[in-house]
Parts: structure tokens; sequence; C-alpha cells
């Protein structure tokens, strides 16, 4: 169960500052939402991401099914004390996943997709080591190869037993190559399945409807409509869009328009911080993204100044700060010429570090555009 | 500068309760010494070392002569301020790489060493990839493969650019295969070196003067006999022992009995659970070893019960914490099946959490020997 109100709406856009409350506690949104992959924030400790700032956490189905199991994770007491988090969580449907190991696999993501752009995936079509029936995906565990099977049942039994405090319906996440007609046949089972999560959901926790529909409008608009009509206690925004930002935000104004004001709306992995005001004023309320961590892991420090990419030599002597304006305990205590040095060495103490400075600067980054809207400057 | 005062000798043993003042603190002796080999301790914030009760940390002159350099360091304010650890702090030589990175790659170390231990090393033999010349080491990077030099000059001087408490006269640690003849003539260096290391150091921080002379009762009576007229503040003993942990115990007694009381006594890179009621007994006051971080990466715990190998199925269903008398946050906060499903799952996080409980478990354990000193039982 969750409650959501809205205490502000923007007069220049569509963006609104809202009160998600949830039985972990209440988030202010717009929000952005740590990805915990496998029931934990790569490289923190829970008591880190808490000082971050971070008020809501992503984990992940399909990989918590495959790998320890929904049972450990319900037999540990379910999710939030398995991972020792006290704050409002979420776990997505593991629909992503039947796009990204299965098309995803077989014809790339993102840039690379782009790169080819004019190659298309046409009705009928299925992937090479995933089948997706109407029932749901068959797959193949990628730590032990045993068979498994996720329908729209399935993904609410799994969810259910880790006990987020929101979850997302089983939805196809079609590529971006996808033709039309393709896309179409499958937003019409993510509507099926979409009534079966809802019918076959036992738990009190929130259900999100997952919006899908690919590059196509008149599909997206399709799929609000159909979502906007169900019980749903807040939408998801999901699809796979490369580098194409202009396509994003387009989408995300044709879906916007439909969707219920009352109801939050998540978009589903998606969060660089060029892109958050842009999808903020948008009208989306949470957006979940694991570019903090992901980059931090790659040596990249996100900074008022840009990007930097502290392994280089010039940093080695550079005795500023990550971000001299910053005031997490990593700018506080660290220069960067210890991080550059630590990244040189192979260490994995900086992993942490610029995990830590990434997170709490996306955190606080958000925090500032909540109050672009208090003031009305968003 | 340091001072250390001896508050109680044990009856039972050499044993000694003491206080070891630093410019940065004071040290409870018999102290377990952590290892912060290129200014950090591995996968730790030093936050998270300080909560483990870590008293003194052991950095790398070799390492962070080859990597940033000292004068990085030097520009960052000193190792203190580089690193952010603002309690006592030691430098070893350099001494032990010559060792390690020259026979020792050669011929092996530890266990490999033992099962050919008829082989020898022989006086006037040289490793093949460093040269050890009277003067000093000559070496290459790792790193870019540039020639380097470390003699005692050069090792007082990085030494005094780090700027720890605490630095070690430059000396070679021979190899435990290394012949009479060699080791003889090794020490004689190691001794002329050690003037060279007194009369050329020009900083206030403590030296301490490595006893060395490998197996041999009489080279290492000759090393403690002449390093203790020496005005060192304290004394390292050094060596290569494998797994001969018989043989590092009489060592000790040999040793220890030829110095001066009055002075703290360092045991270089040795220090398992189960060695240190009897190093400590022998008189050792403080010791340095990597195994509690080691292990922890490798996914052991240290625990009442002995040793857990946390990522074996077994420990997916087991809801204990990972020492059910330790109060640690870990210990705390995680089930023994969260950490060992993290373990499986190739994440960083446990290589922290498993770290922050072995370092506090060997802390606490020497805190316990050092009430076992007060109270009369060690």
């Amino acid at each position: 169960m969750i409650h959501f109100s809205i205490l502000k709406k923007s007069k220049k856009s569509r963006a609104r500052l809202g009160l998600l409350e949830t039985p972990h506690g209440v988030v202010e949104t717009p929000a952005f939402v740590g990805v915990a992959t496998q029931a934990t924030v790569k490289a923190m400790t829970m008591d880190q991401v808490r000082s971050t700032g971070m008020q809501l956490l992503i984990a992940n189905t399909y990989h918590l099914h495959i790998r320890p199991g929904e049972d450990v994770v319900k037999k540990g007491g379910g999710l939030h004390k398995f991972m020792d988090w006290d704050r409002p969580l979420m776990t997505d449907s593991g629909g992503f996943q039947v796009f990204s190991l299965g098309f995803g696999k077989d014809r790339g993501t993102g840039k690379i997709l782009k790169e080819k752009s004019d190659e298309k995936i046409r009705e009928g079509e299925q992937p090479r080591t995933v089948r997706i029936t109407e029932d749901g995906v068959e797959f193949r565990s990628y730590v032990d190869g045993r068979k498994l099977f996720i329908g729209p049942r399935e993904s609410m039994r799994i969810q259910e037993k880790l006990g987020a405090d929101i979850i997302f319906n089983f939805d196809e996440c079609t590529s971006p190559i996808a033709d039309h007609a393709y896309t179409k046949k499958s937003l019409d089972k993510t509507h099926r399945w979409a009534r079966v999560c809802i019918d076959s959901k036992k738990s009190k926790q929130a259900l999100y409807g997952v919006v899908q529909g690919g590059k196509f409008k008149d599909l997206r608009i399709e799929s609000a409509e159909f979502m906007n009509k169900l019980p749903f206690a807040g939408f998801g925004i999901g699809g796979e869009f490369g580098d194409d930002k202009r396509q994003m935000t387009k989408m995300i104004d044709w879906v916007v328009s439909e969707l219920d004001e009352a109801r939050p709306r998540h978009l589903l992995g998606i969060g660089y911080l060029e892109d958050m005001p842009k999808i903020i004023a948008s009208g989306i309320d949470t957006f979940d993204c694991i570019v903090p961590t992901h980059y931090a892991r790659r040596g990249v420090a996100f900074t008022s100044r840009g990007r930097l990419d502290i392994g280089r030599t010039e940093f080695l002597s550079d005795k500023k700060p990550l971000d001299p304006k910053c005031s997490c305990f990593v700018c506080q205590n660290h220069t960067r010429s210890y991080l550059s040095h630590l990244l040189r060495a192979h260490e994995i103490t900086p992993l942490t570090l610029l995990s830590f400075h990434n997170m709490h600067y996306f955190n606080a980054y958000v925090s500032m555009l909540r109050e672009d809207i208090k003031k009305g400057n968003l």
C-alpha cells in the first residue's frame, strides 16, 4: 500500500512536487532511485547508501530469482531485512531482461543498435536464446544452465516473496528496432499480462503498470490509455531508446498526457544528470539508473564541472576534492590526487569512494531540482 | 619521536602491556597493526578502519615509491593527510621486497620453499631480476619498467617524505634457503646499512632497527646484539619462515633475549590468530599482517568457531551472523546467508563487509589478550 500526494504543480511544466508514502517511509518526489540489482548497491554498504541521502532503491526480480532465489530472500525475512535496507524499496518485474537477454543479446542495445538502425525485428521473430510465448518467457539460468520460466503469475509470486513496497507488472520491453507489427503484437501481450498480474497478486504491495509501445506514438498512447484504466497504484514507463534522448522525451510526453495525474509515475532505467530536468519537467516522479555507481567503478566522478576521469595522470597532483562544492565525506576528506593514486593502483577502495560521491551528487542534484519546483523555476 | 612505557610485565612469559606514544596518539600494546600497502586498507574506507578499533597502520615504502611516488604523497601533506589516517602510522623500509621480488620470485616463498628445502642460495649468488650491491638494490618499476635504486640513504629520504611516525632501517630480508655464508654476508651488509640509516636520517621520526639473520641462531643473536647497541627507537624482527611456525617462535626467543627491554619490538609481517598468543608471550609489542583483509577478499571470515568459507552453499540458508559473539556492525546487521549470496554473485560489497569483520575480530582478539596480561593469564 502506498499513498501519493502532490504538494505542488509547476506552472511552467508538468513537473510536480510530491510525497510517496510507503510502509517503509516517505519519499520526497521527484526522486532518484538507486539500483540494487542483486540486493546490494555495488561497492557500497547500506550505511553508506543511506548517508548519500538515498530515499528509495530498486532491486532486480530476474537476477534475484536466478540467484539466490526468492525463497532464500523470503527465509531471510524478505528483501528489506535480507539486505538491511529499512527505507522504501521497489522490485522490477523481470521483463526488461526478456529484452536484454533476448533480442538485446542477439542484435545489440544502445549505441550498437543505433548504428544499424535500418535492421528490423519483425512480427513472429524469436530471439535465439530466449523463448517468448503467450504465457511468459522460457530461458536458462546464467549460473547453472537450468531451464527457467517467468510469466505474469510467476513474476507476481517472486515479487511477493521478495516483498518490496512497490512492484511492477510483467511486461515485454521491445527493442527499438522492432517494427510496428512486432511492437503492436508484443504490446497486446503485455496488456493481457497486466490483467493477469492484477488478478493474481495476493499481497498488499503497490503494483505499478508499465507502459510500453516502443517508439510508436499510437502504441504508446494506446498503452497509456489501457494501463490508466486498470487499478494500478502507479505507472512505470519502460522502453529502450539507446542514445536517442529526443525520442525518449517525446515518448514521455505522449504517455504522461494520458495518465491519471493522481498516481505516481516511474521512468525505468533512465537518469543521466543532463536528462533529469527534462524528465522531471515531463511529469516523472521517480526514475532509477545505474549511472552513478556504474561510472564510479570505471573511475568517473560526476561534478559541477562535468565528468572527471579521475585515474588520469593530471589528477595525480590535483589537491582539490572531487567537487569543491560537494559536502559529501569523500570530498571533505580526500583529494583527487589520492583517489587518482588509488585508481591507478587498482585498489577497491576508490570504487566505493567514487560510488559514494556520485550517488550523493545525484541525490543532491535531484534535491536541488525539487527546490526549483518549490520556487517555481522548473 | 615516540615514547614507550611498560605498564605491566607478565610473570608467566615475556608478555608485556605497554603504551606506545607517538605524535599521532597512543597505541595500547600488544597491538595488531593493519596493513595499508598502497596508502589504503584494501576494500575499506578509513572511517571503517577506525571503527574496527585499529590503532596503528603500516604502509609500504617500496610500493609507494614506485606509485604514486613519495613526492606526490609529500605534496599531499604527507602520508597521514594523503590517506586521511589520523592515528599512528609506520612505513617499512622497502627491504622485504628485495627478497620477495628477488630470490623470492626466482625460488618461491612460503610453502613452495618448504617443499624444496634442500635447495640452497649460496654466497655470491644474485637474484635474476634484482641486483643487490654494496650500496643497495637495483630493480625495475613494475609499473613502467624504469630503473630504480633503493639503498639505506634512499630509504630514509623516501620514508622521511612519506612522514610516518615510525620508520624502519633498510635491510635485506634473506630467504630461508639461503645458506649460512650467504646469510652472514647479507647480515654484515644489513648492519653496515643500519649505521648509514642512523647517520643519514634527518627527521624526528622514530627509527626502528630490523634484526635479521635467517634461521641461524648465531647470526640472529649477533644481529640482535648489534642492533641493540645502536640508538634505535625500537626494533623490528624480520625474516621469511614460510609455514615453519616452530622455527619462528624459536627465532623470536633468541632475538628478544638480546634486546633492551625498554624499547618496543615489532614483528614484521606475521600475525595469524593462532600465532598471536605465542608471539605476545615471546615479548612482541606490535605485529602487522595482511591476513584479515587478504582472506576477506577470498570470502573467508575469522570467527570464534574458526575460519568460515562464507561463499559455500551451506551458508546460503544460514541466518546466523558471521560470528554470533561478535559486536561488529556486519554481525549486527547481516546474516551469513546474505553475505554468502553476495560472494556468490561476485559483488564487491561483501569484500568490504568481510574485511571489516575480520579486522574488527583481530583487534578484539588482541584486546582480549591485553586483558589476559592484565589479569596475569598470559
